[in-house]
């Protein structure tokens, strides 16, 4: 899969796939103010908590071009333009802690450059595309580790969309797959299609078969019969947060989980280490609740409940993390224990 | 509701609602043929095991109708068609065990029958008016048994349609809910959407709605993390067969019983007893495999994957019999040992 977006270095500006047209057409955005950028995180032309990060940093180095083509003479200017625009891009996903941490490091770094606002402007391009590559080996390592739990003729189950179109590139979730592939083993993936948003139908299912990945399409409530019959050998997923019991990922992560349990199939989860927040527990988490209309349509464009029926729409859920097999991180694959352990020093 | 389909006598006909119309608008299907009848069980004009046992039960009578209106003079040649006709309702769908029992029935009757043609015929018309009236009474049976199991203020998960809508009326899933609060409980119900066809979603919504009971939908992947904030106090599902280890339900079915296990929560199956099938064991059960645009589509009008990627779609699935806490036919409410117990002499 392409990148999901890139820095243009001759136009100083963002190409990213607008993931709204996907898997109806692959088309592409040029993003070149952090206004522009702002709404595009927003509405989702790019999504995935890992993208979301890269895209916001550009965001920021867009800001600081802006800046100075409006004259911003001195740092001073400069910084407090930039001030501005991080709080623009900051509020567009509330709940997306890799946003803070994103334009949280393009300020640092803009103020630690030394040198006349050219040379910030400068340090911002190379550090946005710094984070850009990052992203990239920190997910090739999730896939090298995760690589060696597959053998040749597995077929993977995967739930929502922490692939290649959630990152950067290369994905977190669908990095295992895609490196024991590239080590010549032979991997089929079984995609949730993932009610309400339908990220695994749309997405997920997009990105593998534009690689010539076999994937095939199941509803949800699927995986446990699949299981059942012996269709289904490994399990990867992502995670948008994971705390020391428990792990917080899309909707219906618990339930593959369970089912995963009940049949003794290795379930893992495939996120970077940023994802980790181990001083804290599940019971400080609260799980967001998304509007009706996600549930009670499909995708906006087909109701499929009578009028006045109103829906529960929860949009993570938890699984108890001893219903997991292994973290795959860009460290190395950990049970939950060993998990703690390797990271226990860290504290977000 | 209203129920389902009814024996028109004035015209030797069957009216029905249309439930691929639903929740849009509620539309009635008139069926003179059993070719028709046939047609209308396939696209699932009428679904839901018990409804289509009495559906196959009309089928067969139309089919009478016909072969005497096409002058089918002795009783041979009438037999003939009916078997005929009964190959053709039974091949319908395979998982359905009611609709074998429904045309063996008829077939026994017409053969019993003493007399000529004509009075085969009038038997049948009969014996298909006792089946749905059979059906009302046993649900009923059904909803005061279960009522039992629920306490005023509970909120009950249920999974696909096994309401009004999948029988004559009154329902089998729904059935205890619907005595429940006309014994003056107050019950609340959660809805699983149930894809692909969402038969949660527009069926089971769209008639607690019409009869004012409180429901909400999900999609089918919630259940889960629902039980774990302690939101779904009991589960009843349906079954389209229930064997002596295993019961076949529609696809969700085994996760959900899955997440209530795991949390100690009740989950019933309501069924009349011919669905009963104790001689077989859950190998003995071929699971329907359903076409892909189901899945690669939602209810044929949005496209939700991309052109080329495929869909696995089974239609039912198998749950063991001792996740499920209890089993409520019209004879009472029975553990999967008490049900072997009650109905081992029965062999089908």
């Amino acid at each position: 899969m392409i990148p999901s977006l890139r820095w243009l270095d001759d136009e100083g500006a963002v190409e990213m796939i607008d993931q709204t047209k996907l898997p109806y057409e692959l088309t592409f955005l040029k993003i070149t103010t952090h206004e522009a950028m702002a709404r595009a995180i927003k509405v989702m032309n790019v999504r995935g908590a890992p993208a979301i990060g890269v895209a916001a940093a550009m965001g920021m180095t867009l800001a600081a071009q802006q800046a100075t083509a409006n004259k911003a003479s001195s740092r001073e200017v400069l910084f407090a333009y930039l001030e501005n625009a991080k709080k623009t891009i900051d509020s567009t996903r509330p709940t997306a802690v890799n946003l803070f941490w994103a334009t949280s490091r393009m300020m640092g770094k803009a103020k630690a450059t030394q040198g006349d606002t050219k040379e910030v402007v400068a340090a911002l391009v190379a550090e946005a595309k710094v984070m850009w590559q990052e992203d990239i080996d920190r997910n090739k390592a999730i896939g090298m580790h995760g690589a060696a739990l597959l053998k040749d003729g597995d077929t993977v189950l995967t739930h929502c969309n922490a692939g290649s179109l959630a990152t950067v590139q290369y994905g977190t979730a669908l990095a295992p797959i895609r490196a024991a592939i590239e080590q010549g083993k032979k991997i089929q993936v079984i995609a949730d299609e993932t009610r309400p948003r339908l990220q695994g139908a749309t997405l997920t299912a997009y990105e593998l078969y534009y690689d010539k990945i076999p994937v095939k399409v199941i509803s949800d409530n699927s995986s446990g019969l699949l299981m059942r019959l012996g269709k289904i050998q490994k399990i990867i997923v992502g995670a948008d947060r994971i705390v020391r019991d428990a792990v917080f990922n899309k909707i219906g992560t618990f339930m593959v989980a369970l089912a995963a349990k009940y049949h003794n199939i290795p379930m893992y989860v495939a996120a970077p280490s940023s994802t980790l927040s181990l001083s804290e527990s599940g019971k400080d988490v609260t799980i967001e609740q998304r509007d009706d209309s996600e549930v009670t349509t499909v995708l906006g464009k087909v109701k499929i409940v009578p009028d006045g029926v109103e829906a529960i729409n929860y949009a993570f859920d938890e699984t108890p993390i001893d219903l997991i097999s292994g973290i795959i991180t860009e460290d190395g694959v950990f049970t939950p224990k060993e998990l703690l352990a390797k990271y226990q020093s860290r504290t977000k």
